[in-house]
Order: C-alpha cells, then sequence, then structure tokens
C-alpha cells in the first residue's frame, strides 16, 4: 500500500489505490472469468467469422456487457464474406485396409455433396512450375499436395512460463520493418493456393489433401478463401500427420490408397458482413479522450476457440464486468472491443482503424486480392490520413497470447510509454506483471492501430502451451486454459485501463507515420534471385 | 579394429572381429530393418493378439524368416482367449451442440449392434462402496466413469536421448521386490472393473465411456476381458481428454449431453490359442546350449503398434536376417522369438517359460482369474520346477522400449554378469551402446525368464518419446520411429548374439530362486489401513 500511495500521492491517489484493491478483490474473490470463457467455448465452441457460432458469440457477449451495466454496447460491421462451417465430416481409407483418418475440412473449401470415393496422388506441389509434372495425371484422384515430411521430435518442455531472462531478451528496441520490396518478396508466392485448386479442378481431381503442420494427431484446418467471388473449387481436407504419412508411404509401396471423404458443409450468404462488438463506460470528462482494450472474439473450429481467443476475449470482458460492478466513473471513457476477422488478417480492428482513427490509400475489404495479402501490403500504403478522433485515443491494450498470466506489457517501440507503462504496472508487481519490453509484436489486432501512430500495446504472457499444440488446433479447449492466470489477466488488465483512464499524464505518441525512406539506399539486389 | 584384436586374440578372436565388422556392413549398407517395421505397421496394422492382424503378422513374420534361411521356423501355441477388432466405430455429441468426439472402443467390450443414442451421466466411481450414491440413476444412460480432471501441463521434452548422466543413475543395483503382501496391496482393487461392468449392466446404464489417459486427443482402447468366460458385458468407449473434460462440464452446467455411439466390434472365438514365434540359427555344438533375443509382436491397435514394438521385433528380425546372410556358424544356437500376449501381461514369454524352462505352482492360463492379476502373482509361486533344458538358455535378449538406439544393456542385478556384458559391448562403444546398467527392469518378456533365474537381459535404449506420447497411442505410427536408431540396434543385438553364441565364457547365473523371508520380518501393518 506504501508504494501506491508513494506513486499517487494525495487524496485523489489514495482514492485511486483504494480502487485497485477493490478491483483485485472482486477479480480474484468474485471471478467471472472462468465462467465466461465457458460459455464462450463449450457452450458456442469454434467462432469462425460470419459462420452461426460467431454470429451466437456476438449476441451473447453484447448481451453480456448490457448485462453487467455497460453503456454504448453495439455492433459495428464490415465487409467481410461469407459464413462456412461443417455440419459433419468424416474420412477413412478403405484399401489397402480400413482406417478411419483423423481429419478436417478445410475453412471456405466446397462440400463433396455426399461420399467422394477415390485414389490417392501423392503430387507435392509448391509452385506453378511444379504443375507440369502433374498434368494429366490427376483425374479422378483425391490429390494430396503436401510433402509427408518426419514426424517430429519435440525438444522443448510443450508447457513454459517465461524466466525473467526470457523477459529481458524481449526488452529490445526493435527497428521499423517497413519495407516493401521485402513484403512483396514473401508475398511473391501467395496467390498459388488459388492458382492449385483451379489447376487441380482443371484437371478433374475430385478433391485435395494436406498435411496437418503439427503431428501427434492434431488437426487445424485453417482456409482463407472467404471472399465473395474468391470462392474456392474444390472441397479440401486436412490430414492428422501420422495418417498423411502413412497414406503417402503406402502410396509409394504398392497400389494407391482408396479413401472415402464426405464433407459436409455449409456457407451462409444471409449477410457477408462481419461485426466487432463494442461497449464502453463513459468518462466523465468529455475532451479526455478515452482509453480500449480488445481481444478477438473470432477463432478456428478445429478446436472450440478458447486459448485462442475465448481466453483473451474472458479478460476483456472480465475486466469490464469489474470496472462496471465496482461503478468506477473514469476521466476518460473506457471502451472494449471484440474483433472480428482476425484469423483473417486482423480486419475487424482493421476496420475499427478505418473508421475511427485513421484511413490509408487501400481501404480494409477492397481489391480481388486475397486478405492475408492486403493485410500485408496496408501497413506500406501511404499517406496515413488521420480521421476526426484520431488522437483521442489514448492507449489501447491487446490481449491475443493464450491464457497465460500477464507478466508485463510490450512497449511495441514507443519507448517514451516506458516509464509511464512500468509506473502503472508497479501495483501488480507482486502480481507478476511487472515488465516493460520495448520489443514490437505482430500478428494481433494491436499492429494496425500502432501502425497508425496510436499508442497500441500487447502484453506480455506466460506461452503455457500455446505455440507448441493449442493455437489453431483441435485441442484449443476449455480445459486447456489456467483460471488463476485469467483472473490475474483480468485484473491486471483492469487496473491498467483503470489507471490510464485517470491518469493525470498520458503515454506518449509516436510521429504520425509517413513513407519512410529504404532501410538501405545502397543496396542493389541480386537479380539471380528473380 | 586394434581394440577388438585386444579383447578377442589369436585366429578365432580376429575371424570373429571380421565378423563383427562384416555385420556393421549387412546391417548399416543393406538394412531391411525399416522395410520390416513398415510392413508390420504400415501394412498390417495394430496387431492386438488373436486378431486378424495378429495372425497376418504371424503368418508373415514366420514366412520372412524362412525366405531369410532361418531353421526350424514355428510357431508355439499358448491359451489365451478370444480374438477382437473393430471394423469402424464413432461417438459423436449430439445436444447441446453437435460435435465430433475423438473416441475408440475399450478392447474386448461388446459391439453397440447399431448406433446407441443415450444422455451421459458423470458417475466417477473407483471403489464398489462408490456404488450406493449412484445406484438408480444410471437406467438408460452412457456412464462417464472416470474422474475429468484438468489439462496437461508438460513440463518436459517429448522426445529425449539420455545423458550419460541419465544413465550413470540406472547403474544401482536393484534388491529384489519379492513381497506377497505388497503385490495383493496393489492388487486389492483389480477386480473392481469387472464389478464395475456388471453392476453398470444391472442398472441398465446402456455403455460406459472413461477418459484417455493422456491428453492432446490421443487415444489408447486398452482392455483385459479376453479371457474366454469373462466376457464384458457392456459396451466401453474411451474418449479423448479434452472432449471428455467438455461433455463432464456441459453436465455440470446444463441438460446432459446427449451421446451417439457406435461401436461395430467383432469377436473372433476360431482359435483361443495365442502363438509365439520361433526361429533358429542352428549351432555347431549341440552341448553348448543356446542364446537368444525376443520381442513382442503383438500390439494395441489405436495406433499401429510402430514403437509397441513393431521396432523391437524387426530389429530382432534384422538380426536374424544379417545373421542368416551372413552365413555365420554359431558354436550355440541362436534362437528368435516374436512374443504374443504381451500386452495382457507377458503371456507369451510366460507359457515359454513354462514350457521350455521352469514350471510354478500357478500355471500360466489357469485360474479364472484375470491374467494382469495372474501375472503379477506368477513371481510369487513356489516352488519353481526346472524342467529339462533349463541350463541351456546361456543369454536372452530382450528388446521393447521403443525405437530408440541401443546405448547399452541393464544387467538385471545380475551384477556378476557385468564384466562379460561389457567385453561383448566394447566393440560397439563408438556406435553409443556402451553402458552396462546394474538395475532391474519390468514390464516386457525378459521378466519372467529373469525371474526362474535364467540370464534375462533388457537392453537400454534412448527413450525419444517413447514413454511421453507414443507408447499404446493413437500416434504409434511408422512415422515415429527412428530408422538410423533402429539399424543400429539390430547391428549391437546381431554383435550381441554372435558374441555370446561363440564366447569360451557364459554369463554368470543367478541362484535358482526359491522363496524369499519376507523382507523385514519386524514390520507390523498398520491395522487402519484395512
Amino acid at each position: 500500500m506504501a508504494l501506491c500511495l508513494a506513486v499517487m500521492p494525495g487524496a485523489a491517489g489514495a482514492q485511486q489505490a483504494d480502487d485497485l484493491n477493490r478491483i483485485i478483490d472482486e477479480g480474484f474473490n468474485r471471478s467471472e472469468v472462468m465462467q465466461t470463457a465457458e460459455h464462450l467455448t463449450d457452450g458456442i465452441g469454434g467462432r469462425m467469422t460470419n459462420s452461426p457460432q460467431m454470429r451466437a458469440a456476438e449476441e451473447w457477449t453484447a448481451g453480456q456487457f448490457r448485462a453487467w451495466g455497460l453503456a454504448n454496447v453495439h455492433k459495428e460491421g464490415f465487409n467481410f464474406g461469407r459464413g462456412w462451417w461443417v455440419r459433419s465430416a468424416h474420412a477413412q481409407m478403405v484399401s489397402p485396409r480400413p482406417i478411419a483418418l483423423t481429419s478436417i475440412p478445410v475453412a471456405w473449401t466446397p462440400a463433396t455433396n455426399g461420399v467422394v470415393s477415390a485414389p490417392v496422388i501423392v503430387a507435392p506441389m509448391m509452385k506453378e512450375r511444379d504443375f507440369d509434372a502433374w498434368r494429366g495425371k490427376l483425374g479422378g484422384k483425391i490429390v494430396l499436395i503436401s510433402m509427408p515430411g518426419d514426424g517430429s521430435e519435440p525438444g522443448e518442455p510443450a508447457f513454459k512460463r517465461l524466466t525473467s531472462e526470457d523477459i529481458a531478451k524481449r526488452d529490445k528496441f526493435t527497428p521499423p520493418d517497413w519495407d516493401p520490396a521485402e513484403v512483396e518478396k514473401r508475398l511473391a508466392n501467395s496467390g498459388f493456393a488459388r492458382k492449385l485448386d483451379a489447376f487441380l479442378k482443371a484437371e478433374g481431381a475430385v478433391a485435395w489433401a494436406r498435411i496437418s503442420q503439427r503431428d501427434g494427431k492434431l488437426l487445424h484446418g485453417t482456409g482463407n478463401r472467404f471472399r465473395v467471388g474468391d470462392e474456392a473449387l474444390l472441397p479440401g481436407v486436412e490430414i492428422a500427420a501420422e495418417d498423411y504419412r502413412r497414406l503417402a508411404r503406402l502410396a509409394k509401396v504398392g497400389p494407391a490408397p482408396v479413401l472415402e471423404i464426405a464433407s459436409d458443409v455449409v456457407f451462409d450468404d444471409s449477410d457477408h458482413n462481419a461485426y466487432n462488438i463494442v461497449a464502453e463506460i463513459p468518462g466523465t470528462d468529455p475532451k479526455a479522450g478515452y482509453v480500449m482494450a480488445g481481444a478477438h472474439l473470432d477463432s478456428w473450429a478445429a478446436g472450440d476457440g478458447a486459448s485462442d481467443n475465448a481466453a483473451g476475449s474472458s479478460m476483456i470482458m472480465e475486466a469490464a464486468r469489474i470496472l462496471s460492478k465496482l461503478g468506477i466513473k473514469p476521466k476518460r471513457t473506457i471502451r472494449f472491443a471484440l474483433w472480428a476477422g482476425e484469423e483473417q488478417g486482423l480486419l475487424g480492428s482493421m476496420a475499427w482503424v478505418d473508421a475511427h482513427l485513421a484511413k490509408r490509400a487501400l481501404a480494409p475489404g477492397a481489391g480481388a486480392e486475397g486478405s492475408m495479402e492486403q493485410t500485408q501490403r496496408y501497413r506500406y500504403r501511404f499517406p496515413i490520413l488521420p480521421q476526426p478522433g484520431y488522437g483521442d485515443l489514448k492507449a489501447y491494450f491487446n490481449i491475443d497470447n493464450g491464457s497465460g498470466r500477464l507478466r508485463g506489457i510490450h512497449a511495441e517501440g514507443n519507448v517514451a510509454a516506458v516509464p509511464l507503462l512500468k509506473e502503472w504496472l508497479t501495483p501488480f508487481a507482486s502480481l507478476g506483471a511487472n515488465s516493460v519490453a520495448a520489443q514490437s509484436t505482430g500478428s494481433t489486432d494491436h499492429v494496425y492501430i500502432q501502425a497508425v501512430g496510436a499508442p497500441g500495446f500487447q502484453f506480455i504472457q506466460d506461452p503455457l502451451d500455446y505455440g507448441s499444440r493449442v493455437h489453431h488446433t483441435s485441442i484449443d479447449t476449455f480445459d486447456h486454459l489456467k483460471a488463476e492466470d485469467m483472473r490475474q489477466g483480468a485484473v491486471v488488465l483492469a487496473g491498467m485501463l483503470f489507471q490510464s483512464a485517470n491518469s493525470a499524464k498520458t503515454l506518449p505518441r509516436k510521429p504520425l507515420p509517413t513513407q519512410p525512406a529504404p532501410t538501405d539506399p545502397f543496396e542493389y539486389e541480386d537479380p539471380s534471385e528473380n
């Protein structure tokens, strides 16, 4: 307590410190964070954007915000694409011997319309030039398009917590990585999956199968043909690595295995808009701007989207519940966002940035190109055109790294913000959340908030088994969430929101980003690479 | 070479050293060990004792031995029980929302005869006294009999090789653990599963489900009601931990989930005998006895029985192939055994001991009690009655710890054998197999050979991911076998057989075991434990 008083002296400071302890009391003694997570996962299940499950989650979360007394609860729609879900699916090898295959339809690929029975052909293709070798050989086949590879040898523990040394390594300024040429190099082969799909269709293949990217019978089922007008042509399935490799070996030593595949999937074109869910605790000073926390509500559907990201969504919602229940009247408005379309390229938060912060030369949702490509290109479309309210966002906190406890926060290269972030974390040092690491992080919804110069931050979290086995997989289920960690996360988040909403000081901002000069103007490209 | 010559001087020694190099040449340059393993796993699949797959494996392995020129290739039958296999199976939750459940029928439980549809009830029962709480509540239900527990937190690497320190820890004499009272204590609850099955049947339950012992969607399906006259009454399924826990949580917060289960399993009563496969390279000296290597050919059927134990079987077969191909004429006969019924209690090797080495007060296969119990009690049924040929077995080498390379051998408490075992391993030091560890090991087919006083040994192997994820699971497949390790294993085994078959010295034996005195005659049992 003495420490808090030292940081926030005076009568207002004492009240603030009391409120922090009330937050901790509510968040640890009367927590509802796991009930929230349980409903999102067990009750609703995997929430692919625009699927019936995501629609249910939109309604339920908005209803919870309202029930908890949040203000201005609403949905913000943006153009996304088709809804898609799996009614039922199965795959089996029927010869040379019967084996049930562990498999899942690839997202947004079409239904098989009953059982497809066909021999496999192992035809791994990585580049367009690989097509020639297989032309004329794929008709009537289920094409195994991946290299089978070898069994993994996991030499690191699957479940980990961060040591102080691990965290210290992240306290390293990341130079801006803006370089369109590098991005274009990475994207050079990005349209290949579409070309392959078209090639397979033209050759008369009946379906394709890929190997799971993790072994141990885990599945993912991720796919990206959700745009209207970009429909996939052939049914695709992901097969567990052990099963896929067995098929490939059998095909090599004997007659091609025959598979039966049935993919009863459903497209929903009733509404191509996806929706972010937004709720607020209104601030007492209309000119003080707002602070915000967000997590994506959408997920993949091999599991129940628990660690990715019912965990973060539930911590956001729980922070909202705690602050609302305590009757906190912050100076600044506290806004909560549950994003959609994150898994397809941070599309929900990108649309929100476009609507509320700044526009870019390339609008979200525009263009015939696939969304992942667009997302990657979005960062270097200049100029950035600030919109009314650009400066009002004083802090954005994102949670999207599973259910591990918060160990601190990434300053995301905004090193001038480090002292204030540290100050706000000070009360939570004994809860394990005491580090500010300079490093920039990617792949989630603070990225495009940061990218237009607004102060957006991703927390540091204990990784647990997020990367090793649950992220996007069939075991992303409630039982792999850690309740104690999530209670801590909601409390720390509520505390950060509370302090940033009331602080006399606001976080330093980065300058409005403008088109940078090339990193190395004297570099020549090696022509042999093209 | 200098080293080998130093160990085995003289003309015969030089020939022997040449032969060791020929074994290495054949085993590394023209290895067939992986082809053998591939046929057993991919080609035949899981080989539960007395299943059609095991019958196919019996025929195929005997045929391979014959094709490689082995002598006296034959099957040795012993009383086992019913064959059982899964034609097809599935389970799904149909309400409150549709989810395919990752599941497998429990071995030797009856078919559902079509689709069983029923609500679940979570009724974990561990002891007979738990029955009262559930009496009258189970009719028409699928009974979830396990505690759901929590998600695992695997803090150790799944894949490991042994360090010198790991091996050094095993070099510790294990005092004999003979203590009937301890065994009976362990077995006190061993008949419970039968009683539970009968209770559930009497209560009108339609099926039962248990949780997988590992999470991460791995399955096992192990069961033990294979004896004629000991038939299970109700269909049982094992459900992946993530799916089981979700069912239990949903049942707690809302209406009981309804499942559909279909178990199309087949019993085969055409032959209740199981068969060990035996083959030989005849010795030149009929009075010199024989040496032997063995591994169990049977497996569970969730996967293809690769690491457990197509790996060991293939190394045994490859050693036979190498020695036969090289035209080795050993002084002692070299015998190869592929055991059946190991997974149900070392039954094949136990039957072989009974037929060829020594009989006990309790014969294998006798008694109405379950086999696992019998197996555990077998060791303390005295007296041991040596049979003709008891002293002829000069060395038995067992492989049953996955596909990891051989790092040496366990002396199994026979410390007098350490020097000679070390001598025989000396040529293989640079292949990584140079350690002799005094420790006794259990749970596989050398146990009952050791237990009657014959010199039986289990190799030390790198564990890889055997214990962590492949042992008995749905990912016990060929792709998790390590080819380089298995080639090394076959070579080292062939070398050990070759040397022990030709050595002027034979391994020291333990005395014929007689009934030991109680470990601590002054110990009183705590009456409160009963």
